[in-house]
């Protein structure tokens, strides 16, 4: 069995998947950057429910990629979205990846005050005052107080990835963030999670350079 | 329309999900530990297609339950599957979690030797000499150099966690990886993820204790 295994050096692999994804889309095409982005998302998943579950407010790609090459930086609401982000890209765009939610005194203030820890972190977002993309993959109470940050112009981001994945009010707080104003990319239903949230940053990331 | 979003407790959160996911199942049913297995990777990505492409040898929720309990080590192909992998349970129960792919000296043998990261990872692995599961969320030359070494007698995982996700060769690895003659859990088919390897890690880490 060991030999029905073709061997494919691993930078062709990537290129081979990207093929294999545009075929079985059947003709289906987005403008760019959105199409990097579905099909870094199916790519990421195996899922083609992401081509038609992925929501983009206009121009939301474009304005990503642009934002990340001024220098943006990402706040996300897990160390697992932290972690996929290409942190080599980010760098050389000039920006930061944050993520507060293992923060001591994030669990801290959260436990105080009886909200989330993810609720705190876009507080901690807020105060950094810098060009921000904030990436959720967790947490729709980090969208929820997302949307409440805006609504007071305590924080106004370039863009929202608001990617969290779930079944209690993750539909309906995708549904919130995507009437706040701001530039959204959100993969609309309960799918999403770290590793949506992550490829979404980096195909945009991969935009500006490669 | 936030209004429209009811408070529920972190806490409680989860419970509501996995009630949902246990009706929106329709009676189907596992033995545990797999069906919270089963559960948790439909929780981490709200794709019921694990509840269909979910693989598991004979016991292998148990094997891998007993073995984290005896304080056995996950190796990991990723550095999001290692950071999503609960390590207070782990600490708990004895066990570290490596990952190896960031390496430098892993990256230049890799660029040597002509192969990629992944294998040389699941050298590094066997030269652990010590109780393994390994869970595999990316590489599928990371199950090919695995499935090798174990021919070879170079290492006798406890457990392992065959879930790259991709549409090269990882279908192949998979269905290679469960002939080696190890306890395997394998989402078969081309779904899987960083996501998906540490949800089942976690799976197993919350039926220890908990």
């Amino acid at each position: 069995m060991l030999n029905e295994i073709e061997i494919v050096k691993p930078m062709d692999i990537e290129k081979r998947s990207m093929a294999i994804i545009t075929e079985e889309l059947h003709g289906r095409t987005w403008p760019e950057p959105e199409f990097s982005i579905v099909k870094r998302c199916i790519h990421t998943s195996a899922d083609f429910d992401y081509a038609d579950n992925l929501c983009f407010s206009e121009h939301a790609a474009q304005i990503g990629v642009e934002a990340l090459n001024r220098g943006a930086s990402i706040v996300t609401d897990t160390q697992m979205a932290a972690s996929g982000i290409n942190k080599k890209r980010m760098r050389e765009c000039g920006g930061e990846v944050y993520c507060f939610m293992s923060d001591p005194d994030v669990a801290a203030e959260a436990k105080e005050r009886g909200c989330t820890r993810a609720a705190v972190c876009m507080e901690r977002a807020a105060a950094l005052q810098k060009p921000l993309i904030i990436a959720v993959g967790n947490a729709p109470t980090a969208l929820i107080r997302l949307y409440e940050l805006i609504q007071e112009g305590k924080i106004k981001p370039e863009l929202i990835i608001g990617a969290p994945v779930g079944f209690v009010n993750v539909v309906e707080a995708k549904e919130l963030i995507m009437t706040a104003g701001i530039p959204y990319i959100v993969p609309r239903g309960r799918k999403g999670g770290s590793n949506i949230a992550a490829t979404i940053c980096n195909a945009m990331l991969y935009q500006g350079g490669r």
